[in-house]
């Protein structure tokens, strides 16, 4: 076996994964895309990640795991993982873009990624008034008019939440009724900021070098209107990317991957970590306790098994 | 209600849910004896917190923490809670040492307190010679020869730490092998200042004003010796502190708080974080981990119940 132990995502999961692996001397090997980044680099500014009292930049605190994992000796990989199998001698293969690796134990920590809208002008405003996580960024809209996208629990409950910082929340949902639970949409018809626009779509995203405004269609009249708003915040979904490992594991309706409160999964040596696995709340405190957690799952199951 | 949150221990997993909880603008106070500190403040310096490459002061880290709470607005009583009941009313009636305070959730994250060895003339040498906290006590011990007890990480690391002040040091474990992982285990080794005691109990204490000496018994010779040490640092477990909620929550044989996956209890609008609840790993990443699952828990039954 090439490794140990191979993370892959590079996200606050993977990263504390391989810090901890690594740390306990443990040949590790980290596969993401970018070399890590992971959910947080797409966030301006942390504020909730706890040691950081003035908050610390997303890809800032993303560098400081890696290195944290790269002084422990782990190596990173720049790549993306196609598949992973079981191979018969009981450790893993990993195939990736440029080729692949194998390892005696794997802790998958690939994430998701955010399910957008497919309109124009989208790709240029993400992250320029374009959010997925008002947690993160809705103090940045203090005052301002922000529109949230979605009908489900999420979108409700960051609406709400919103409302704390924003003049005025627009809340965007495309069927006439929410699928949100009751206590959501009663907060939400209570909370005098809120406006909602239900059988309503946004069609297109503009700006300057931030949003500015989006332009919806009421579903019903057909009518077509500009709005102004600074913030954009989509809950349109996640997808988790499960692909990789789909047939190695048990997932739920949504593709989340079911893990033991240890990590583990149906497959022995593979274990979870971060938002890949179904959890209550996805964050980078929850990310970091999930990692810690499923690389010393990884680590008892190579010395059960004597790898060490 | 004076408050809408309180918060029960100030270490990592006490100090998150204050931090989300604070940020959410929640009306919360965070009690705890030293004001916040917990478990990592009795250590020099961590080096597997993610963010912090170059390692981190135990106090230093829970400092920053605490920073974050206060930056978010949240209170924090020097004060040791004795009993949280529910009330009539829903809320609950935290008593401490100074009075108490009601709120309308808790999240208690009281943590663990040290074993003891249980044997003659420990508890006359308490803090006369007799520790916990290597990082606290350590500098006392110069150019003396002091024992750990204990065979998991907390004790070889502490065992490690405690060679940059004693001349020797007496590790002592019951067993044959250690709990800790390998790279604790080759750093006690490569240490010439740490002479390894195997398979060997402490059988009691003894000292005039202070500590003086131990006796030890070597369970495979059955061999009883006098040694003479001026420190004892036990690392021999951990009891939790569960007293103040036990009436309102459900733990297993070792008195460790059971919580589902969201940190709810038995008793709704009571949540727990940390090591005071039983899970398979008890690290910094876990305990803020749990906080901010705790403290989203309790904003969710706030909400639930119309509460802001």
């Amino acid at each position: 076996m090439d490794y140990d132990i191979i993370v892959v995502g590079g996200g606050p999961a993977g990263m504390t994964a391989a810090i901890y692996a690594g740390r306990g001397g443990w040949n590790t090997l980290l596969i993401d895309p970018m070399g890590g980044g992971g959910q947080p680099s797409t966030t301006d500014t942390i504020y909730n990640y706890p040691g950081f009292p003035e908050g610390i930049g997303g890809t800032e605190i993303m560098d400081l795991m890696a290195r944290q994992a790269k002084a422990f000796g782990v190596k990173i990989a720049f790549d993306e993982v196609a598949r992973i199998d079981k191979e018969q001698e009981g450790g893993f293969r990993v195939t990736t873009g440029e080729g692949g690796h194998t390892a005696k134990a794997v802790v998958y920590a690939a994430g998701t990624h955010p399910r957008k809208l497919g309109v124009p002008g989208e790709e240029k405003y993400l992250a320029k008034g374009i959010s997925f996580c008002a947690t993160c960024d809705g103090a940045l809209f203090r005052d301002k008019v922000v529109a949230v996208v979605g009908g489900g629990d999420s979108a409700l409950t960051e609406a709400v939440f919103l409302t704390k910082y924003a003049k005025e929340v627009l809340l965007i949902h495309r069927r006439d009724e929410y699928r949100a639970g009751m206590a959501n949409v009663k907060l939400v018809r209570e909370n005098p900021k809120i406006k909602e626009l239900l059988s309503t779509v946004v069609e297109s995203v503009r700006g300057e070098e931030f949003l500015t405004g989006i332009t919806v269609r009421d579903l019903r009249s057909g009518e077509v209107r500009d709005l102004e708003v600074q913030g954009l915040f989509l809950y349109v979904g996640w997808t988790p990317n499960v692909e990789p490992v789909k047939h190695l594991v048990d997932t739920d309706d949504h593709g989340y991957v079911l893990a033991a409160e240890d990590m583990s999964t149906k497959t022995p040596g593979l274990f979870v970590a971060g938002d890949v696995r179904r959890k209550p709340l996805r964050q980078i405190t929850t990310a970091v306790g999930d990692g810690a957690t499923a690389a010393w799952s990884a680590e008892n199951y190579l010395l059960l098994r004597g790898a060490k």
